[in-house]
């Protein structure tokens, strides 16, 4: 296989960017939660745009087959947005759909054909029940492997992971609290975050809740002694917890892109695209026996770091994939940024805290924030951008050199971008 | 809005194609049906390759989810493939799955990001009983408008079509079953179709087997005569009958795309991608009160011309989307082949058959070849590369110029692919 540094034909930056408030919402449709976040873009865009200067648009969707009983979206997108008869094509990498439609976008631009693109993602997950949820969400394993034959459901995966780490390195289910605790942190400050209060409040709101319904009140001490409890934190699967998942979610976001000849046309506040990588596997079975990290994510960094030159050292800040707490911690040793096995323990230093050198999921994650499943990838794009750009509700300090990683299945797919300002 | 003649950022070219034969298979998986495509193509790189070579592949899927409980298809199609790690990207575009999924393919390589791309299509259709799959192909339309709201069925949209072409231009069905004819009579030279059997041949079978069984033998004098019997050919939504309907079907195809500058390296017979366009478009309710023709494709065909630099008279042959035999009448015009309400009438008399100046489905079409629908994009690319290489079982002479137009929903989605010999 010829190995060769990959490099996009001419430059591609982004110049605005839009979500939607995560969350529940029964009145609303997907295409509803895309205006919201399509509204938000366009004022965004500094000097302001014509929105049909628009030439594409690019929908990341995992499975509104299931979840809304509409199987083809793309031009549901456009005709919404009033942007029909521009192309939209709707792409699917189950929990990385966006991810990957922000990279089909950024290579139309690449490729010469388009000037101007709007990436999307969107997931309208609520209408379900629950296990209808679990079940949708499923289709995103390998059927008759992964599901029919052996049987798992994605938590069941994810907790297989953990607990082989677990057994490896010597991380208790104390370590995966932390990410929890941290990530409920962060969404406490972002107003857009499904849960936009920290987990004390949170322990607190059920402590009221009790003693104005007369029923007993936990003495809970602290966070931790409130996800011991199975009341409010019960066993998922071991040894994953409710609080260490990421909840059922709507959502949708946005990002305008455009080609950096023309860029500064719109704004002055450009963020570029320093690097797009994207990376597949299989079931378990084929991971050469290690299933503490995701192969798939660790040949999309590694490609990612070589296209934007720099190294893990080089990233201010990181929004990675915690579909789970356990995915968190596997996340920050693939993209490199702890050595195998370290990444637990520095979770429970606080060395992906706000305060840190790298803070990680500044905006919540999926855990907080929400994770309406094909919204996330092109969601974590936006959070960047905006820090980047200075406008964050969570602000971070000094960041010019910003990472997104989305996965898809159970590392079926990644994707790895590194942005950056020009 | 900004118009200009959209070009690509390098040329891209055609190396090698394969197809799986279309029809029902109820021991082999889409995954299965892959293989068969991609081993094929393999075999038509002139020179040979080696796989490793291909570094991102691009999957078009309506909806694995429905008819194969597998949402998240991307990376299990390379994993089959034995293409993992390498990125690979599921598209929707409804019927227009793996048009679209080509278009990507062509994208990412004029990016520069690639040199070689894989892409297919794929659609296992036949597990589930023919109601399931009325209600699977529902997802497809825009669910709340023109399935809750009007109630609409994919044969009732297309007959709605079809009735307003006849009212405005006084065809009738008889000019239908034109299309029909023609369509099997290519099919049944074509060892890939499903239906590889001429219409008249299938009508002296169901006298034998009548004759067989002891039944009253009918007395059907020609073809026509045949179809005009709503026992073989009951109605399905007036004025479409079942032979004017694509049937239920199971395949896969695929083609392996190189940027010009290597392309030679591989095969001395390259084919070109001298166009590629893309158009969408909301239900009928926003197309400006005429529905004989489709928005969308028009779109998609005058920029495709554009970009080719070629007019309708230059397009020697054309794979066009027959899912329905209306669809290709008004195919046909959208393409500018023949003026508004001229297609069924130049149908009628032999305009598009295989003797004639520009033979319009020379497969057999989605009517007779079969339309698995996320495989029929890219299985109408595959005919146009064997006839422009000469290599077709339904071979046409002295053909440079061919045109493939791939259609999702009512028109929701259009593609028009223009390739060359260079």
């Amino acid at each position: 296989m010829v190995q060769r540094r990959r490099k996009l034909g001419r430059g591609v930056a982004i110049i605005g960017g839009g979500m939607s408030k995560f969350g529940t919402f029964p009145d609303k449709l997907g295409r509803d939660l895309m205006v919201d976040a399509y509204t938000e873009a366009l004022q965004t865009v500094g000097k302001g745009m014509d929105p049909k200067d628009i030439e594409a648009l690019y929908i990341g969707n995992f499975t509104s087959d299931s979840f809304e009983d509409q199987g083809h979206l793309g031009h549901i997108i456009a005709d919404t947005l009033g942007l029909a008869p521009r192309p939209a094509t709707r792409v699917e990498g189950a929990c990385a759909s966006s991810g990957v439609a922000f990279r089909e976008g950024i290579m139309a631009i690449a490729s010469g054909m388009y000037d101007i693109v709007l990436v999307g993602g969107v997931e309208k997950m609520s209408l379900l029940g629950t296990e209808h949820v679990q079940d949708a969400l499923g289709l995103a394993s390998d059927a008759p492997i992964e599901r029919d034959d052996a049987g798992y459901t994605f938590p069941g995966l994810y907790a297989t992971m953990a607990t082989a780490y677990m057994a490896r390195y010597g991380s208790t289910r104390e370590h995966l609290m932390h990410v929890t605790v941290k990530n409920h942190q962060n969404g406490s400050l972002n107003p857009k975050a499904q849960f936009n209060v920290t987990l004390r409040e949170t322990m607190e709101q059920r402590k009221r809740r009790n003693a104005q319904r007369g029923e007993p009140v936990p003495n809970w001490k602290d966070e931790f002694d409130f996800l011991m409890d199975p009341g409010p934190n019960p066993l998922v699967a071991w040894p994953l917890y409710l609080f260490d998942c990421s909840p059922v979610s709507d959502g949708a976001s946005c990002i305008i892109l455009a080609s950096e000849e023309i860029a500064r046309n719109f704004t002055d506040d450009v963020v570029t695209v320093a690097a797009t990588a994207q990376a597949s596997a299989g079931p378990f079975g084929t991971w050469g026996g290690d299933i503490t990290s995701i192969p798939s994510a660790k040949v999309a960094a590694r490609q990612a770091y070589e296209m934007a030159g720099v190294t893990p050292k080089d990233i201010n800040l990181a929004e990675v994939h915690d579909c789970f707490t356990a995915a968190e911690i596997i996340a920050i040793e693939d993209l490199g940024f702890f050595e195998p096995g370290k990444g637990a323990f520095a979770a429970a230093e606080g060395q992906t805290t706000r305060d840190s050198d790298r803070p990680i999921n500044i905006s919540g994650g999926l855990k907080a924030k929400g994770h309406p499943v094909g919204a996330t990838g092109v969601a974590q794009i936006y959070e960047l951008v905006q820090q980047l750009r200075g406008k964050a509700a969570n602000q971070v300090q000094d960041a010019e050199v910003a990472l997104a990683h989305n996965l898809g299945g159970t590392g079926a797919v990644s994707t790895v971008h590194i942005l950056g300002r020009i």
